[in-house]
């Protein structure tokens, strides 16, 4: 972490304080917890007595008190105390006494952190320290602003009791802390689980459950047509599709490992009732069974590179509590791929995946960044394989991105213990940064099901894999294209392109005429012949956010022409129904 | 049943007690247990005792006995008794003690029949009747043949001993046996499992697990072109494509009432270990998920008919022994529909399911036969709803057949308890039939989730739901036209349409540019650079079933030509790369 960037944590942390201690003069019977600094701020978990528990109409008063006492912080001190000493000071909070127990039994050293010590603000908690040094000054008290109220469990765990969550924002100075508001607003509006429903795209059933998706007619194009780009992209580089079951014996996730590391988040599928022995398991990925496609007959080298592509759900076990419209969901369709290749092909096909990754969300206006997730030369012991092989794979990635002037930085120790990565990081378009694609390369899943190819020489020579996902979970990327366009989206990925509005009933037969020739030519096209006026349905087509309309009155008869407007502007073209059929096509890819 | 196929039956009926008795001969202490007649033939299930159980090499010497015995059978007698003097005559076969206490327990007429009587060959047999008066005038010696031996749990229940089931099929005349093993022979030539991994289309693995196809990028490829042609049919027909997951809570499936139903045969899902009441379903059918897209939100009449349809997998929990190829399979992909409608659109939704479905199947050169499955109107209280809904639609559904000229006939009582259906059923090329396409409504899902839309009057309307899938299970599907057409797919669904094949080195670049184009034009194409001779080269092509290939020598070269080999003649074209382009474009649908 950069020394700006510690700063700025202490800041938070130090304001987690403040809010604690802001609480209590309000609240001088809620019991203090834990209260740690986070992205873009801090939060504090307090157990507030019955019925005292504030609401959001209570965090002004809270924040009042905030500015009021921070002028009083000119200084952070802390002393090392007994555990009986701690218990004293915290005596009646069963929390605190739970935490200090527990820094007691690793032996570790109890501190206690004062601020504004000797002012009538003064406020001490158990902590760690990573404070300001002197609050009043370093903090600018119109940086921050609490932000909202949430229940917690205590430690997170859902045996314990139900805490309150009182989050607050914080940054260095007015201007980022304005900036980072105003683009939580402008999220807000293009939240996905809104522009979802509005633009009529999937639903959820209480009767088939959370995070369990359904797509509705316009949803389905829309993730099809993302599906398809991604499919014509790899067709390009030699890809070809596969099909899988999405279940399969515990056996083969005991072969691939994954059994042994991540059977708690797996789905286990059985038949018969009273059957109490997990016989198959719902796929939570897709490598596995792809494995089993390559080893299907024995492979000669020529045959090599195989590369299997396949967009499918698979389906991990997490709590419903943490299902959230498209970004946390139990069933995660991915459009995945794997290539099972050489160790002297690895370079060719890290390039191609990257050609697809660049040229699949530059299309929609992404920025990326990619970090090359190397392994830590200082803890060998923690990975796989030789450490020459690991330096010339990280080498060669290296000299990838370099000659594609790729915007890259080197992550030590964040490779797979089995091999290094390419993570592709996207900047959307109001600032905020989602991880997306992968390139994983893989020497471990092809040493545990014994993958080889039969080599020039006739011997049986190992191979390797690369796990390539384009998209990554479809409903993310969903979720992550919905907010960066605010629904907007390009004319191929439109689920309906065009709406056909007649003026009156006697320009229908034109009207009518137009549509079915754009149908004929496989656009997705809508005529709004119902009796609403002009103004509603040219309002109802800017509201679904059709990229283009076309209104059809007397003067578009007579000329044989059509007046074409665009979503995106308020300009209008008049056009003929040949030029439009071009336009469409050059536009529709 | 007619007269002549109750009399087959007979024959055949009586023939498994000629079976039991010659095995009597060479088997003295073989237990005879039950005996029924069946498609083509009869069985027997014997319990022989340790180390006796006979072979297939066997067969020979009991069907000889048989035809021995025959001869003497010139009556078929029988006589009541009582359960003591029946337990008598089969003192010590447990098999048959437990039939004629079940007999005696439901307080029914105990018989044995004798046939053979005051002969060498007298058999008796514990039996309800249905054999041939005078067996040795009326069963033709050499109409009939034993086939096979198997095993069998006693009563089908694999708690039960493991018996022996000998086969035999029977047929009127000798002539008619002869093509029924023609018809096998022919079949297992043909046979989907040994094509299919003969061509490369599917594989299964022991890691995976029996009944889950893992389909290579040939069988993906093939299996697509199917699913696109149902999905190009049901577009010119107003379908739409929806998405959902592969699991449900359960509560989706109590609401529709498959829980209180098949719950046996469910697959049901569970996240954590120890967790013990089942959370997920594994879905068995699309229709509760496609119900809940409908109700998402409240529907004008003027939104309906909403067709749905969708390509996905369902999961049945069968039995692994009763896994076989694609024909029983756990994952079952289903191109799915429904359609969502108001009674008064019933008939020409019906119409439009009707010639998707002869669009389909005459592509392949299947002939359809259809029954209408209808209710029994002598039990009116199996049926949901009124006898005058029945009787209307059923009238509509005869009305539609009649007016197609449809090859159909009527099964009273054939239809579910909720509304009549149209079942199709596909001859195939070597004279076997196939029950494919059902067309199923539906007045009673729509009862259960309350499913209505706004009629022009304002008021909630109940809605009439229909199941439409096409090719049904793609897995059966496939497996059915592999054999149809011996593995000779047409163009557009020949995971490789064209090989090319130079002669020499020197036709190599030629050959490149050929292959360059029919790829670019979005072909399906193999060129073959390989050392090996030109013979082999085009007995691989043929081997793998390619409609055509290309010979490009010194000749074609020259004269920028092409020669064009079918698979299905001997006979070669000159054509030019252009015309071969039209050609396929033409045929290529």
């Amino acid at each position: 972490m950069s020394e700006e960037n510690k700063n700025l944590e202490h800041k938070r942390h130090t304001l987690a304080h403040l809010l604690a201690a802001a609480v209590l003069v309000e609240y001088p019977h809620a019991k203090l917890t834990l209260g740690p600094a986070i992205d873009h701020g801090f939060y504090y978990d307090i157990d507030f007595s019955a019925g005292e528990t504030p609401g959001d109409e209570d965090l002004k008063k809270i924040q009042k008190h905030m500015k009021k006492m921070l002028s009083a912080w000119t200084s952070f001190d802390h002393k090392e105390v007994s555990a009986d000493e701690a218990r004293g000071v915290f005596a009646g909070n069963d929390f605190k006494l739970e935490l200090i127990n527990e820094i007691e039994n690793k032996g570790e050293t109890i501190t206690l952190y004062t601020a504004g010590a000797g002012t009538k603000a003064e406020f001490t908690d158990l902590c760690r320290g990573g404070h300001s040094e002197n609050p009043a000054e370093e903090i600018s008290a119109d940086a921050f602003k609490l932000d909202k109220i949430a229940g917690a469990y205590w430690r997170g765990d859902e045996k314990n009791p139900m805490l309150t969550r009182i989050y607050g924002l914080a940054f260095d100075t007015k201007d980022e802390l304005d900036a980072y508001l105003t683009q939580l607003e402008e999220a807000k509006k293009r939240d996905h689980r809104k522009l979802g429903k509005e633009l009529g795209l999937f639903s959820f059933s209480e009767l088939v459950g959370p995070g369990l998706p359904l797509w509705s007619p316009k949803g389905t194009t829309f993730r099809r047509e993302i599906d398809r780009f991604v499919t014509e992209l790899r067709q390009e580089k030699g890809y070809e599709l596969v099909t899988i079951p999405h279940i399969a014996k515990k056996a083969l996730y005991e072969a691939s490992g994954h059994w042994q590391k991540y059977s708690e988040d797996l789905f286990k599928v059985r038949a018969k009732e009273g059957d109490d022995h997990d016989e198959y398991v719902l796929k939570p990925m897709n490598c596995p069974h792809h494995t089993q496609i390559f080893d299907a007959e024995p492979r000669s080298y020529k045959e090599l590179p195989q590369r299997y592509a396949e967009t499918t759900m698979v389906y991990r076990a997490e709590q419903s509590g943490e299902l959230s419209g498209l970004t946390r969901v139990l069933s995660i369709t991915q459009d995945d791929a794997h290539v099972f290749c050489r160790e002297t092909q690895l370079r060719e096909e890290i390039e191609a995946i990257w050609d697809i990754v660049d040229s699949f969300y530059g299309k929609f206006g992404f920025e990326l960044k990619v970090r090359l997730s190397f392994h830590d030369p200082e803890k060998k012991e923690k990975y796989l394989g030789e450490s020459s092989t690991w330096e010339e794979t990280e080498g060669m990635m290296k000299t990838i991105a370099q000659a594609r002037g790729a915007d890259y930085f080197i992550g030590i120790g964040e490779a797979a213990f089995y091999a290094p990565k390419l993570d592709f990081m996207a900047s959307d378009s109001i600032g905020r940064t989602h991880q997306v694609a992968t390139i994983q390369l893989d020497r471990l899943l092809p040493e545990r099901f014994d993958l080889t190819c039969i080599n020039e020489s006739g011997e049986k020579e190992r191979i390797i894999m690369i796990h390539a996902a384009i998209a990554g979970s479809l409903e993310r990327f969903a979720a992550v294209l919905i907010e960066h366009l605010a629904g907007n989206f390009p004319l191929r990925f439109a689920p309906v392109q065009l709406a056909i509005i007649p003026v009156a009933d006697v320009h229908n037969k034109y009207a009518t005429d137009v549509y079915t020739t754009l149908k004929a030519a496989g656009y997705r096209v809508e005529i709004d012949t119902s009796n609403d006026s002009m103004g509603k349905k040219i309002r109802s087509a800017k509201k679904n956010k059709l990229p283009y309309f076309i209104v059809i009155g007397d003067q578009e008869v007579e000329n044989n022409t059509l007046t074409l407007e665009s979503r995106d502007n308020e300009s209008n073209e008049t056009i003929t129904l040949e030029n439009l059929l071009h336009k469409f096509a050059e536009e529709n890819n």
